[in-house]
């Protein structure tokens, strides 16, 4: 099935402890697709400015990404710099040119208003509810927030929220929209806005899958050597999208499975910078990953428990 | 088999944003044997003080757990008191008094040196090594530890981590002892300390268990209401080292049981104040949460994860 993704592409200057790049292909539709790719066609719509290079996303028209919905607009491309801290888990921005990507209106070429699957990053979520009102007919709508859109833009958020499938978000964004300081409450509250599936994510901590009344946990893969975790949560969308699209079924089951998709695609690319590490995955490497998340989570069973 | 703990025996006070409680039953060995003591006998080693009341652990004695060891001593039991903020992670100690307990030099009586499977909770790691000393073959010894013995009496630690086979600890332990910021590496530097097994727990984000090179990822069990997370660490461990007494099988496959053991007991534990929770459990309500928690971490597998 067809997979539909709006985002943004940008150019991410990003140091870490040990590294530092300048100008890195980035953005949420960027992580996305080249994860997403790996499983399904994909439809992406973003913005660049003039001084993007074509030349950087190359690898994801070979990769079966449809560029249609690319528009180049006068200006500069969406940039983005910050700075991880020496824990790899917190980060400081240091700098957002939001440049083109302020006036982002997403208009769908034709050809891809028949997507089945849609994913919806984190942008305005007034843009994000009118990309819906384009798409025909479709099977299962995801989308991401953040905590700028939550505390701003409320009333606009909650009329996306009800009409979506899913909502990726993390752990202190469930606390900050449902006003719940636990968690699992928090989510019933979110799942009354709309999305009856929720994937939060939680980092290092990995994640969890909350589907009408269904719980999953999933771990994170453990990162000896943690290059950059910037777009890891986009590139988990991808995996969980992609996978779901790929395997065209929305059950309790294919959800777990998708949510393992995306947390391997993650630990992938928190290995070097940008998209680096995504561009030439072998099938065989997505294996063999998937089957070292299993055996993290793997119990045999015991057939009594207690005897005493 | 037999299950030896040395620990703490204390009286608690303690405050949550929505109940409050004064001198309750606490301490290391009283969570632990409580949870232990529904798989296999335990031998306690404790001291209390002249105030201390008997009836407070009646129980213990009904559910097999030899009190044999546990010493009275002139003047006042070790008391604790803290109060946990709204998010029901972080707390703050108000008070310690450590009474009887600062001059706690456990002796075992002779009929507990033949115990196979050893826990020490977190007490001086000197007192630690010499309750080792003590016992005369033992098939499996684990310990806690805590900040305080790291920073302060590290020459001690590491003879006493050079003994054991396992060690239960935090995840800013790891980091602390080890001098890591990565959990992974940090947790390599520690095996070679002694013990091949960590139990790395991360609260709210479960536990890992680490054996030799194997990882296995545990979640917590999603509690909507957290009544009080005072003892959850020792009730973990208390199931841990239960199942296997129980068992007796220090293999992979076990130890991964073990753990799903330790992480429900510690899910009954923080359902009420003190160890009220686990006074009564029955074999029935033991074996659904473990099937509860199985169904958090259980995925079908794909037979192909990737076809494109």
């Amino acid at each position: 099935m067809s997979l539909l993704v709006v985002g943004s592409m940008a150019y991410d200057s990003v140091e870490t402890p040990s590294a530092k790049i300048e100008n890195a292909l980035g953005g949420s539709a960027t992580f996305f697709s080249a994860a997403a790719s790996y499983f399904a066609p994909v439809n992406l719509v973003a913005v660049v400015g003039e001084d993007f290079s074509f030349k950087d996303i190359e690898f994801l028209k070979n990769k079966n990404v449809d560029l249609t919905g690319l528009t180049t607009e006068p200006g500069k491309t969406f940039r983005w710099s910050g700075r991880y801290l020496a824990n790899m888990n917190d980060r400081e921005t240091l700098e957002t040119q939001l440049n083109v990507f302020e006036h982002f209106n997403p208009v769908l070429p034709e050809k891809f208003k028949d997507s089945e699957y849609v994913f919806l990053a984190n942008i305005n979520p007034d843009l994000q509810y009118n990309v819906i009102q384009q798409v025909k007919n479709p099977k299962f709508v995801a989308m991401d927030t953040m905590n700028f859109w939550i505390t701003g833009f409320l009333p606009d958020l909650k009329k996306t929220l009800s009409v979506v499938d899913a909502l990726v978000i993390n752990d202190s964004e469930v606390r900050l929209l449902s006003g719940q300081d636990n968690l699992f409450k928090g989510a019933q509250i979110i799942q009354d806005m709309g999305p009856k599936i929720l994937i939060i994510k939680k980092g290092e901590h990995g994640s969890m899958l909350i589907h009408r009344d269904s719980y999953f946990s999933c771990p994170a893969i453990p990162v000896e050597n943690l290059f950059d975790p910037t777009g890891a949560g986009d590139t988990f969308a991808g995996g969980f999208m992609g996978y779901l699209a790929m395997t065209n079924a929305i059950n309790n089951d294919n959800l777990r499975r998708a949510i393992l998709m995306g947390t391997i695609m993650a630990s992938f690319s928190v290995e070097d910078f940008s998209v680096n590490r995504l561009k030439d995955l072998s099938k065989t490497e997505i294996r063999q990953r998937i089957k070292a998340l299993i055996d993290l989570i793997h119990v045999k069973e015991d057939n009594n428990w207690i005897t005493k």
